[in-house]
């Protein structure tokens, strides 16, 4: 693991939250992005090497309104960068670690992603990515 | 604000959870805290220009003993690095933010913190921190 690339943080109101953390960092969001096949809407801030993800749902089906349903409205994930996401499974495997994804999915930001089981990781949702 | 300083992870026992994240981020913690004030024994990792800090409650009255007993185990606050957290809480402030600490409190690490209301920020606990 390199650095964190992003942490995302599920919203409601796509639109709303970006006002909100545009306040909160004093920057404004440089990208909006929905992936379809996840059922969100995405936007996206600088901050340092890292970036704050904000993630809402399109339908009530997406992962993202089940959790918002559950725990309401706050941080959904971490994503720590990989310079091989491939050789990064099979070392979590090897150490023990379940993985959500043993094959690297597409995901937002021309990424390759893959998600831990959070329950192996004290409750947190670790995603890998690395650029396409 | 400038960029990550930490992510805050709630946990119970901090020596598992020292080698969990061992493995998961491929290098060891390399400090650990105690911070009596908030009932909070802490440990750090580096990642990139990041660190993540493990905290574990010290007694049932800690923030983290009932963090932990209302959600689990899980990520507890984002850290933003600011050069000058009196001006950052007074330009928030101005933004029409609530702050939970209006004037900074030592904190881990040889840092001045102060906590943003998470009602404010999508359910986000949002502290500030500066080097002392």
């Amino acid at each position: 693991m390199k650095r964190i690339e992003h942490i995302g943080i599920a919203v409601k109101d796509l639109e709303a939250a970006n006002k909100t953390y545009n306040a909160v960092l004093g920057s404004e969001h440089y990208k909006t992005e929905s992936v379809e096949s996840e059922g969100v809407s995405t936007s996206f801030f600088k901050i340092g090497e890292s970036k704050i993800e904000l993630l809402a749902a399109t339908n009530p089906e997406s992962p993202i309104a089940k959790f918002i349903d559950k725990r309401g409205e706050g941080i959904h994930h971490i994503a720590f960068y990989v310079d091989d996401i491939t050789a990064e499974i099979e070392r979590l495997k090897g150490e023990g670690f379940r993985l959500l994804n043993e094959t690297p999915k597409p995901g937002a930001d021309n990424k390759l992603v893959a998600f831990m089981h959070p329950k192996d990781a004290n409750g947190v949702l670790v995603e890998l990515c690395q650029e396409k």
